[in-house]
């Protein structure tokens, strides 16, 4: 199987730095995330300080940051991580039922906006998923619900609805929904999820919606899930100022190791996890 | 007198970050240093890796820069400071013989490339000089050497040569040279500095030249040096990852905080040293 240097998993303004960075010291980077980079930054209105593009459109240093991107020749990989497993000299990465390998990890995945629903993490995997792709299988021919927290989540319900009987869809955000005419979309205010029997409950402010599974997708999935074992600080993973995390050849940046949530910010700390995971990786080497 | 809230020493790309982010929150903000930025991203022939501006001229990233602190109408203030003094509720910025308040310093001066030259710490204070506006009065009628590291020394030169009875100028670079007839430039390698009886004399591999005086320039001074106190790690500012130094008040930014150089790190750093410098004055408000 191939194995790429560095796997970067996020595509703001962390992960985007990460790999330029990479990609200019000679290394194979998979860059993982959205064609789009970002919602947050997509839809900022105005950046007013990320220092050379003064009263900047969100969208537009999107744009410069892709044209920035392709100018290196960098793609983006639009493949949702689940999981990233330490083994030893390298890493293992599944999405889905895929498994990628890579010999560092550099964390770029954003930060949890606010605090997981009451229930949520206690029924994870008793009812509670956050991976159409994984989970999709335990519930063909069944009921499930989604709580997608962007419009990015609609194609994992979309899928869900090739499979299952029923699919819920609960939007967190007020856009428009674009789904097959089979899901159902409910457009009420998600207080928590509950054990209901053999069933869990997916409860609103007005109603509980019984189902067989359920599934969480937000754009970021919180550190301590994305990779078992490492050493978090709340919903941060901690890092020194190297952009080490607690495991030898994982690197963290941007807002998932902490305020100020900044673009510049993040930007800097992808430059700094870069160059880490270039000195780890020419440590590896002359172990060999 | 004027009490700046955050004056900020440098303006390569940790400067400027930090000013853009200070002005943006609101605070009077003092930023010193050149209106050219600084020489080393003058100079820099292309820089690949600041992230929205691929394979950038460093002149264009500079002119970038400073269109962006046009916009916000921020001034560059060509000041040099010699030393920076704790007072308790704010910090004392020493300019030649003017004193200008702060109630924060932001740290971005760049880092002292290469080592003190031979002698040169020894004989601090007794023949050795930083400041040419503070203690050319020492010497005047007298003879002096300057040792310049970058063009602009040139201008702490001329001065001095309206003051003294000659001035010996050793340019350790090789652009040509702007100076009043009246000084004389030596173009040898400067090896060291040494006590010859009163006076002191700079050596080179050719010579020896006793002077009264001696001025060493360069563009950056040792952090420990510009704020008497300071907690450092050999040249760099010790910080956190909050950019806070050891002395409450302070923060730092960029080159003089540690490796990697980056660019796009250094401007990261400013963003987060101005949002815990206005974390501080916020703190100072509270206590009054």
């Amino acid at each position: 199987m191939e194995r790429y240097d560095v796997a970067i998993i996020g595509t703001g303004p962390a992960g985007v730095s990460a790999a330029i960075t990479s990609t200019i010291r000679n290394k194979k980077v998979l860059l993982l995330g959205s064609r789009d980079l970002t919602e947050k930054l997509q839809k900022a209105h105005r950046i007013q300080n990320y220092p050379g593009f003064p009263d900047m459109p969100g969208a537009e240093l999107a744009a410069a940051f892709q044209r920035h991107l392709a100018q290196l020749g960098i793609e983006i990989t639009e493949k949702r991580i689940n999981a990233v497993y330490a083994m030893g000299d390298y890493f293992a990465l599944q999405s889905g039922d895929e498994m990628i390998e890579a010999s560092s990890v550099i964390l770029a995945t954003g930060v949890v906006q606010g605090k997981p629903l009451p229930g949520e993490e206690a029924l994870l995997g008793r009812g509670v998923s956050y991976c159409a792709t994984c989970d999709a299988p335990l519930y063909r021919g069944k009921r499930v619900a989604v709580i997608g927290y962007s419009p990015r989540e609609e194609a994992e319900a979309a899928f869900l609805a090739e499979v299952c009987a029923e699919v819920l869809y609960f939007p967190t955000y007020k856009d428009e929904t674009h789904l097959p005419a089979s899901v159902r979309v409910i457009r009420e205010k998600v207080t928590g999820i509950e054990k209901a029997g053999e069933e869990v409950a997916v409860k609103t402010a007005e109603n509980a919606y019984p189902v067989d599974g359920s599934f969480v997708l937000r754009e970021a999935v919180a550190p301590g899930q994305l990779v078992p074992g490492l050493e978090t600080e709340g919903s941060h993973v901690a890092v020194n100022r190297a952009m080490e995390a607690s495991i030898p050849g994982v690197f963290a940046c941007g807002d998932i190791v902490g305020t100020p949530y900044q673009y510049v910010k993040a930007a800097g700390e992808g430059n700094v996890a870069a160059l880490s995971a270039v000195k780890y990786l020419d440590s590896l080497k002359k172990e060999q």
